[in-house]
C-alpha cells in the first residue's frame, strides 16, 4: 500500500461530518491546506498533544484503543475549555505499513470521531518510529472559554468522575494481573468530558482537565489564578476498584497518577444550585471536593486535622511523559 | 531543566506576535487550549506536516536548520492556498533534554517566525525519538484561497525559481561532495514563498507546492483538474549549480528530487501581463514552462519532436518520506 493509498484509507474510515452549526469545511483533505469556514461570534479552540509508543502506550497496546486515545485526549482538552469539536489534523508517523494495525488504529479513532462528531480534515503520514500527534479545533461563542486563570477565594473544587482508575489499570497491568473492566476502560478508552465542559460554560470560573493527575492540574489553576485550595480527602470519590485501599494506598494514584481525562473546575458557591441540578442531569458524577483558598499552596486534608502531601510533588510535577504547552 | 521550563524557553526564545490585522490570540500557551479569534469575512487555512529524523533530515543536520525548515514546510503549504500565516502549533518529540540543540533549534525557528510573523501558540513536548509537527493556521479572505482543481485547458503553466537545488545538494552531500552554498541554503533553509502566494489571488486557477518534486506535485494539479499538461523542458529554468549539467542528468533532480519549496502555478493566458508584471516586481523568478492541455497526461517535451520519461513515475510517485493529506 502507498502512502497516498493509506492516506485516502484514513480519509475512508474515519469519515465523519462535523455536527449542526458548524460552517464548512470549503477544502478539505487533498490539498495543500484544509479551507474552513468558522460560524460567525465563534472562537477558534485548538489543542494539539502527542501519543508516543513506548511513552504513552506500550507496544502491546490495542490498536483500536490508540487509536481513540490518540483523539481522546485532544477533545478532553477541547472539553476542559467548553469547546464544541469541530475538525481534527493528524500526523500519523509509522514504522511500517501494517494494513491489519491501520484499520483497527482507524476504527478506534472513527467511533469516537463519530459520537463527537468531529471531522478528521487533514494530516500528514511519514515514515518512523510510531508516534500520532493530533490538533483538535474547537469552536465556542466568543468570551465564553474555560480557562484555567478565573478560581477565586471561597470558589467550591469540583471534579468529575472518580479519578485514580486509569493509574491503578496501568500499576496492574505494570505487575502483570488483571485490572477491573472498568479501570482497563478508563486507561484504553477515556471518554472526553464534552457535554459536561459545554454545560460548564458560564458556571465554571476555572476548568482544566486531570490528565496530568489531580494535584498537578489543580495546581495549574492555583497558580494561574494566584489563589491556594484546601481539598479533603475524604470526599475524594473512589473507583469501586480502589474501596478497599488504605487513603495512603489510592491517594497517590488518585492525586499524582495522570491519565485521568476527569474534569476539575472551580465554580462560585453561589452556583451550588446550578452544580446540583447538573448533577441530577446525569451528565456526569460531580463531587466537591474542597475549596479555592485567598493563601497559596494545595493543602490536601485526611480529615483528622492532618494533612497529606503527595510524595511526587504536587503541582510542580512534570512526569517523563511530558507537558503540554497548553 | 524540566519539560515545563523547556515548554516556557520555547514560548520565550519563539516570541512573535501575527502580523497587523490579524485579530487576538485570545488565550495563549499555558491552558488547555488556545483561543482564538479570526476576523471576519476570513477563513481559516490549516496545513500539517512533520519532519522525522533519519527520514527528513539527517542526525548531522544543524539544529538551527531543523527548526527553520521544520516550519518553512508547513508555511510553503500556506502559501501555495494564498494564505497569511497567523499562529502555529508545534508537537516536539525530543530523545533527551539538550538545552544548547533546544536553543539553537528555536533560533532557526524564531527566525523565519518573526519574518512571517506566525505567532507560536500552542503544543505539546514529549519524550521519544526527535520528531517536530506543526501545524500552522493562516487566513484568507472568504472565496479566495489558491486549490489544486482549478486548472483549465490553455492555461499557462509557471514555476518559481529554479528547481533542483536542494535535491542536488542532498546528492552531493550523500557522495560526502561539498554543494554550492546556494544549493545547501535551499536544502537547510528554504524560504517559503509567502509573498508570491499571495499575490497569486485572483490570478493563479491552480497552486501547489513542488515539495515532492515539480512532476509529482504538477501530477496532483492535473489529476484534481481534470486535464494534461505539456511541459517543454528547454524552458525549464536551472540552478547555476546545474547549468553544466545534460538534460538527462540533471532533470531527474528537477522534476523528481522534492524538496524545493517554490510553487507551481496555472493562470489564464489572458493573465499574461499580470504575470510579467508580477515577474518585474521581483517576487520570485516566475517562468512559464508549458500549457494545460485537454488530453490527461503530463508530458516533458525536449524540443526535438521527443519527450522525456521521469525513470521514478511522475504524478504517481509517493516516496518513502511519506505524503501529505494535503
Amino acid at each position: 500500500m502507498s502512502e497516498f493509498d493509506l492516506i485516502r484509507r484514513l480519509q475512508e474510515l474515519i469519515c465523519v461530518e462535523p455536527g449542526a452549526g458548524v460552517a464548512g469545511c470549503v477544502v478539505g483533505i487533498g490539498d495543500d491546506g484544509a479551507v474552513l469556514d468558522l460560524p460567525e461570534g465563534q472562537s477558534l479552540v485548538v489543542c494539539t498533544d502527542t501519543l508516543v509508543e513506548g511513552v504513552h502506550f506500550p507496544d502491546t497496546a490495542l490498536p483500536g484503543s490508540t487509536g481513540h486515545k490518540s483523539l481522546a485526549v485532544n477533545l478532553s482538552d477541547l472539553a476542559a475549555m467548553g469547546a464544541r469539536p469541530a475538525w481534527f489534523f493528524m500526523a500519523l508517523t509509522l514504522p511500517k505499513q501494517d494494513a491489519v494495525w491501520l484499520d483497527a488504529f482507524a476504527a478506534g479513532m472513527a467511533d469516537l470521531a463519530a459520537t463527537a462528531r468531529v471531522m478528521l480534515s487533514g494530516g500528514d503520514v511519514t515514515s518512523g518510529p510510531l508516534s500520532i500527534t493530533i490538533t483538535a479545533l474547537g469552536l465556542i461563542e466568543r468570551g465564553r472559554a474555560l480557562v484555567r486563570s478565573g478560581a477565586a477565594p471561597g470558589d467550591l473544587v469540583v471534579v468529575s468522575g472518580r479519578p485514580g482508575s486509569a493509574a491503578h489499570a496501568l500499576e496492574q497491568l505494570r505487575r502483570s494481573e488483571t485490572p477491573a473492566d472498568e479501570d482497563l476502560s478508563a486507561l484504553e478508552y477515556p471518554v472526553p468530558r464534552l457535554a459536561l465542559g459545554r454545560s460548564l460554560r458560564g458556571l465554571a470560573s476555572a476548568c482544566i482537565d486531570i490528565s496530568d493527575g489531580l494535584a498537578a492540574d489543580l495546581g495549574h489553576i492555583l497558580e494561574l489564578s494566584g489563589v491556594g485550595a484546601a481539598i479533603d480527602l475524604r470526599r475524594l470519590p473512589c473507583p469501586d476498584s480502589l474501596a478497599a485501599f488504605s487513603g495512603k494506598d489510592r491517594w497517590p494514584l488518585q492525586l499524582a497518577g495522570g491519565d485521568d481525562y476527569e474534569l476539575c473546575f472551580t465554580l462560585p458557591p453561589r452556583m451550588e444550585p446550578e452544580l446540583k441540578e447538573l448533577a441530577r442531569s446525569g451528565v456526569a458524577e460531580l463531587t466537591v471536593i474542597g475549596e479555592i483558598t485567598r493563601d497559596n499552596g494545595l493543602l490536601f486534608e485526611t480529615g483528622d486535622g492532618k494533612t497529606y502531601q503527595p510524595k511526587r510533588p504536587g503541582y510542580r510535577h512534570f512526569d517523563e511523559s511530558g507537558g503540554g504547552m497548553q
